[in-house]
């Protein structure tokens, strides 16, 4: 089923429905307690294709790929490919199709992966594109949630940071949109949802709130998610300076967060949390990482293996 | 044979007479119909030194080396390696020479991958040298027009483009002067065949013609091999803009050839041939990048397997 | 019990005392004269993070791995990962460990691979750490000397070139206090021993002696050791090219020397020693390079295998 469905791929968030979710954190939680290698993947090659800079999705995807077996072939940057004398994504794509059983691409470009998938006759893995989607990212998040003794159901999550460009917020958000959640999205003015993100989460009858100030709302959150605010989208320095000091979550924020709280972040992660919460028991952003392996391995061997 | 032949490696196509294009290209074709994985290559480690940026040649050395069970090492720019430090290619070769079995090296010096034979003691295969050479490409591309139902005696081929800077142009003449062909070089003056490759072309009895305009012969042609025109090349832009109007490939053109016409491309591609032929059967330049991978594998099989 | 003392992995050769440079070069001469690939580290995953340029270290550790049957993952540019993000060292290691099982580091920051393993929960490789030091080089010149006919006590050998910044030969001394050697250090006065590094060796109680002209010396070397003098650390060009005559090392130099006498270099070089040198079975640099094989197969499989 799964695999018939996204025989293409995997490309956004938007193409998942509540049963499809279910089904792959089940496979990852498969791997989860399976973490030892195997060679489900012997003889299979994975391509994978970074226009931007990546450190966490290429080398999760490339360790998942290892630990089943599989081999890995690609470039880390758009400049030591044939991108740099013109070629078009279409080009690239109806070459590397030939090396490989699957892509897995990462792309400026917000329709990127989509335009890839059309062209292909193998499966495609969006990780990332512009500031359009990361969905195997928010597969991920909802596996690190979930794993941590949340339900999705019910849960107050709020998300925190570059909510206008961030890819790996609107894929989380779209997933959610499948389960009865309340959202709280915090950001600065300049960088809330754009509102056709507002108009499909009011479609989809998402309860949600935006506020600017992440103390408002602190003790009512089981999940805070943080993201970096990236400076380059500033015009004025200034007011990124501005915006930057409401954003450093401290030990002194902690304190008034419920029992079971819990503070992700996809990293990296500049200054908006403090290295003092790293030590806390609430702090899962590093297990998070963790947990992208199982998530790509899942995925990877849902695509790949008969 | 082969193998005794080509003990030091695949440096130039000059060195290739016809009984050892037949077995290679023999030998590509098996890996053709049995494309599957296996271990011939196990515990063997390939070393890819590219120097200047690729993705063809680079990712499908490595597929064709994964797909045969062997490893991969490499870089895939000269930056990231002692290159910046001002090491010569004779210490880089001799160095990695003890890390790998056999090495795989692009540079954009012309006699850089003939150097680098001639300190290694492991096979050197060349993948492209400057203006110079790239003969895995050019058996690739006889693979490809053979494996597509063409016989090389008797075969009417347009080359057309860079045919002064172009390596793969070089070394695709050079391979098929071993055959009966006709062969029409069709460029801008400023792009024509260097004298000592028409030297060569004569010494060895080549039947060719050279033309401006590929309209004028496209008719007689069973196969038209195009390559790109570098725009770095040309001094004068608006040269350059004259030039490349001439060579936009189009569905019309496509009209005036014969049933059985082919259309290759070793791409990348920038404008040469308009994305609506792709769509042709008579366009085979991505079916061109698949050959890629049995040529390489045999060539590989050939050089490191007992 | 070398296995329990570097469970943290390798960060300075101050943590060997000559019991753990005995055993691991046993182990690696093990390795030496069993050079077949082997599946020891089979489902094993190496990540190389390498935020400094290389082709030696970078390589020769892959190969080990690959040699061992384990797979790798990694960067080779600091420009590809996220840290052109703003990603602190802390946070990129305690992500990376989710995804390998051992971290080899290079860094230009002299504590960075000290750092790492204070973060990390598996073993961290130094693999140059700024100006600091550079312990499996060091290990595996220990294993040329050695296999190359020496023994280390009683030994005399030269260090020259570069010895205030060179960061293999900080290790190599290091090493060597465990040992009854009588070292000459040879440099321009600009390039000499730091105080704090002649301090450790004078604690250590070893022989050695200053001196700018390596003529002085020679006939009484049974090693010299040669490293690059970068360019780059002289503020006036004038006095680098001054010191650079000093240190062209050529085939009339080799003519005082003992008849056993060996001369090595950790690469890359640039005019430090002739061309014409390498020809000579004095001139074993190139052994060098290989003998990083068989030391990096020794450490991995000590740290990674059960």
């Amino acid at each position: 089923m799964f695999k018939e469905k996204f025989n293409e791929g995997i490309i956004s968030a938007r193409d998942f429905n509540r049963e499809d979710i279910e089904y792959i954190l089940n496979q990852a939680r498969v791997m989860v307690h399976n973490d030892k290698s195997s060679d489900l993947l012997k003889g299979k090659i994975l391509a994978t294709l970074f226009f931007e800079p990546s450190t966490r999705t290429r080398l999760s995807f490339e360790s998942a790929m290892h630990r089943l077996g599989g081999r890995v072939i690609g470039f880390s940057s758009a400049k030591v490919s044939s991108i740099k004398k013109g070629e078009s994504i279409a080009d690239t794509i109806r070459t590397v199709e030939n090396y490989s059983d699957c892509i897995v691409i990462r792309h400026p470009l917000e329709g990127a992966a989509k335009l890839a998938a059309k062209f292909a006759k193998i499966p495609i893995i969006n990780a990332g594109s512009g500031s359009g989607e990361h969905p195997t990212q928010a597969l991920l998040d909802l596996l690190t949630i979930t794993e941590e003794g949340k339900k999705l159901d019910g849960l107050n999550l709020g998300i925190m940071g570059d909510l206008k460009y961030g890819r790996t917020v609107h894929s989380l958000a779209i997933l959610l949109s499948n389960y009865d959640v309340n959202i709280y999205f915090i950001s600065p003015k300049e960088l809330m949802l754009r509102n056709r993100d507002k108009e499909f989460l009011r479609q989809r009858q998402v309860k949600y709130k935006e506020v600017e100030k992440y103390r408002e709302i602190l003790d009512v959150l089981d999940v805070l998610y943080v993201t970096r605010i990236q400076k380059e989208r500033f015009a004025d320095v200034e007011e990124y300076d501005r915006v930057k000091g409401f954003y450093i979550f401290t030990n002194e924020d902690l304190k008034v967060t419920k029992d079971n709280f819990k503070i992700m972040h996809p990293l990296p992660r500049v200054s908006e949390i403090s290295a003092e919460v790293d030590s806390s028991s609430k702090a899962i952003y590093f297990k998070q990482t963790y947990y992208g392996i199982p998530m790509r391995k899942a995925i990877l061997a849902e695509l790949l293996s008969f």
